[in-house]
């Protein structure tokens, strides 16, 4: 996608240095980082300089890779079992994750070349992946149409295209009149920060909204559609992702609004039953304590944003139960969210 | 309620001035504000200083005693009828507003002495029904049990005590162990700001949770029953109160979850058939755009928390519909949400 006229991928690898661009920064400034080891690509996932399911996953592919270039040749197999160990566990929830770094370090056992190759087909794969959800996607999308999205399921979350927000940049390029409702997505903001930011960079008419106000909306008849991505779905349809997802697909059922989840095949889990059997991340509740930005000369701060006494909670993810979910937008078309289809999505 | 050990009210009249707790200050600086004219007064509800249902009713009834105290003896009657249209334009939801406007009103036209009394009538009603409030809500709560609020319904909502709050203080105060799920509530941050900051004073155990997490709390089983405010309740049952309470409220009907809404009979508004009717007020996009705030030295400043290019919309209220409230908690007991039970508490 474009970033002032110019085509960018989310995160790629040329030779050994993973290059990504740093999330964190954005929507203030933008900035390509470089990570040469597979320790400094798993810290850009920690921290979230990349984030968002799929490019999570290219980004354990390629530090997956880069632990097989990295390896030194007498200690090989207990460096990329302790590599692999130490990637999974830069972030729990999720699955595209877990699904990339068994690609590579399944063919890596043997090659060194198949483990760079998968990595980077694991990356291709994706932006097609993107491409075929933008397709399906599109043909829920009328001229005219209020769509509520949550958190940034965009080209930022992936490796281009995105899921949630591709069929909507289809739609948008097929002169579709849209209006997207960009719920602010606390505690990190992905969706004021990233996804109103892709949508102005793609000229897509948004506006911003509190995340308490995605049910007023919907009450009022503006919002028509919730596209959301997803983070893991078990294999009976239960879709984890973003805190705050499970609240807005509880009001869009109540009031007989549509609810869909855009995301590839990669993202299910057939090993994992059902929702609750999805481990949930609680990260830092100085994420809900304080909030940082530019002033209006442009100088970063941190600030405290709630009372100094107080505790905070954090989940960083939520469950929404297959029956809210309407349908599952895949790059092989739109399915159910209950087990027989997605046996036969993965088959 | 207490601040560090001495006891407050958040608004009183004293002559002809009203002093009240500069909230928009808070939780950061504690400080008391005075208001010389109606005008100030009206000043400091339209900017927030003074916030909340019952606190604004009481701001409204002291500033149309000021209008009367100020009314020149030649143009009397102009003059206080200009003076409650200004106050009426304050704030256009919020119920107690009018109605303690109208009570003012009515018998200022006899006499400066009766207007003033009145006023403080207002005021100390609101203090006893907010402690009624709690003696009944307070029924509902057991040891141990999690509970979840939106924004700030809490004494400085209200001249004293509070109404969701206040069965948590008499529950509190009576020696059950509670924990209070506390909604941030973007975009003005009442519940991270506000209602965080009156329970750490108040010692009753709580944590900020972001809106988003609210329906996880309810998933998992640690919130077992949400109490929320009212800026005006129609004669239906529906509720009008802060951004985002809709939302909850659809979660735990979904969930199985008991809602119930706290506020006195001056808060319902027999002149309005149904939530439908109710003005929503529309603030401005740069309470979403920006927030601000003390860094670690303590100075403040307002920062950009989202993208520097995309437009925002702020509705600062929502209406849920009765079929979503489990009870309202009145000063005259708890009531059910339909045009019946109201008809008789208000009779």
């Amino acid at each position: 996608m474009k970033v002032n006229g110019k085509n960018y991928r989310t995160i790629w690898m040329e030779d050994s240095t993973v290059k990504m661009i740093e999330q964190t920064l954005l929507p203030f400034e933008f900035k390509i980082i470089e990570c040469n080891t597979y320790s400094e690509t798993c810290d850009a996932i920690r921290t979230m300089m990349v984030r968002g399911a799929g490019a999570i996953g290219a980004a354990a592919a390629f530090a997956m890779a880069q632990a097989f270039m990295q390896a030194p040749p007498t200690e090989r197999e207990a460096f990329v079992l302790k590599a692999r160990k130490e990637i999974e566990g830069t972030r729990p929830t999720a699955q595209n994750l877990f699904y990339a770094v068994n690609r590579v370090f399944n063919v890596g056992a043997n090659s060194l070349d198949e483990a760079i190759a998968e990595a980077q087909r694991i990356s291709d794969e994706d932006v097609e992946a993107s491409q075929a959800i933008g397709k399906f996607g599109n043909e829920l999308i009328y001229d005219g149409m209020g769509i509520l999205t949550h958190c940034n399921a965009g080209w930022l979350a992936f490796v281009d295209y995105g899921t949630a927000l591709s069929p909507i940049y289809t739609a948008h390029h097929e002169g579709k009149k849209v209006m997207i409702y960009v719920d602010e997505t606390r505690p990190r903001s992905q969706g004021a920060r990233l996804t109103a930011w892709e949508l102005h960079n793609e000229g897509v008419p948004h506006a911003i909204i509190p995340d308490n106000a995605a049910a007023y909306f919907m009450w009022i008849g503006k919002i028509k559609m919730v596209i959301v991505g997803a983070d893991r779905i078990a294999a009976n349809g239960d879709v984890a992702n973003k805190i705050g997802t499970f609240g807005k697909a509880l009001a869009a059922k109540a009031l007989g609004i549509p609810f869909y989840v855009a995301a590839p095949s990669s993202t299910f889990d057939e090993n994992c039953p059902s929702g609750r059997d999805i481990p949930i991340e609680f990260r830092s509740p100085s994420e809900v304590h304080y909030q940082s930005g530019p002033d209006k000369r442009g100088v970063q701060h941190t600030i405290r944003v709630c009372s100094p006494t107080s505790e905070a909670m954090n989940p960083a993810f939520d469950v929404t139960p297959a029956e809210y979910i309407t349908g599952i937008i895949t790059e092989k078309g739109i399915i159910l969210p209950n087990a027989e289809e997605i046996k036969k999505l993965l088959a």
